[in-house]
């Protein structure tokens, strides 16, 4: 038995069923006999928090993408820091809603900041940590879009407000993730939660295992 | 004549009468006939400034040195692209109160992160920009601290508040960036307003004649 936790992140769109499969997931992960940890991005501690305040109130201009990915670089410091590290090294698992690749995707996908960058400021303030796992949870474009719309109906922050083609581009740039790094993982989100589920542990059952 | 304007930082650390030199050095370059735009770190721009508001607000243990460092480099990217830029572009002369050496003076000089690390948030969130001319007011650090306690009493930020031994590290980290690099000036804070004013001017005679 490991006595350090596992990390896993849970990315995708908009509209694709994030946080009730997370909950699902901990719920199994528990019952495996963890302790878990639910978190999400920005934010999950009070000083990443705030910075989420910034990032996602104002117009769709506030930021420019430069101060934008430091700004999301500097939440995941605080919460990698203070959140992530010390409960891996307590032992439990921690299941992030969205992290890095969520910046290289919005920031390096969408707008024109490269994903060197983006990796130099997390190597800078997160000492590089990344998951464990990374599930990306999939649905077509346009129908997690209509998901969103009706989940969000008058109230999209400043980066669920931007176009479809954005969205597409989002979606192209965890693809090509998945393709180079084994730790990231593709899954399909169409179908039943139970369905959902089911596909999520079966990515993680070698570290349920292994624990 | 150039049509671009020159960038000028003013330095030093707490109580070593920058706001006031500032003003000072900035009527003597309107009387050469240039337009001048005066502004400050962090801040300068309505997203800095609120940044600023994180950053200099809450308990001394409120950020980790990693975060800090990567609001400051935020904050700076949205100054330098919102305003420092386009003045300097436009023609304008600008004076910031501080700017990047003070990052690497009290980040990477007290706190434990590399200058090398705050040079590559630099680059990425501000193009490497640098200062034409970097002027670096100096006072025997105790005399300094007794000015700023005199001023601030009762109302220090979190980084004012910190240690004697801190502060002389700071004075010793702006004394190594004069040795290495030219643009930065190592200027004697003593004596009359008028005295320092005339040190001031003297380390930027070739600017205000080139340009």
């Amino acid at each position: 038995m490991s006595n350090y936790g596992r990390f896993l992140s849970v990315e995708g769109g908009e509209g694709v069923g994030k946080s009730t499969q997370i909950v699902a997931l901990a719920d199994a992960i528990r019952k495996a006999g963890f302790d878990v940890v639910i978190t999400r991005e920005p934010g999950g501690t009070p000083g990443a928090e705030a910075i989420r305040q910034l990032l996602l109130g104002g117009s769709a201009e506030r930021w420019l993408p430069r101060a934008e990915a430091l700004l999301f670089a500097a939440a995941r410091s605080d919460h990698v820091e203070r959140l992530i590290k010390p409960a891996l090294e307590s032992g439990k698992w921690v299941i992030s809603d969205r992290f890095l690749d969520s910046s290289r995707a919005y920031q390096g996908g969408g707008s024109g900041i490269s994903d060197t960058d983006i990796l130099a400021l997390h190597k800078i303030g997160s000492m590089g940590l990344l998951p464990d796992r990374t599930l990306v949870l999939r649905l077509d474009t346009h129908e997690a879009i209509e998901r969103a719309a009706v989940r969000d109906a008058g109230q999209a922050d400043r980066i669920q407000g931007r176009s479809t083609g954005f969205h597409s581009d989002v979606d192209s740039a965890f693809v090509s993730f998945a393709e180079v790094e084994a730790r990231v993982r593709l899954v399909d989100a169409s179908g039943t939660l139970q369905a959902v589920t089911s596909r999520l542990l079966s990515e993680i059952a070698d570290l349920l295992v292994a624990s």
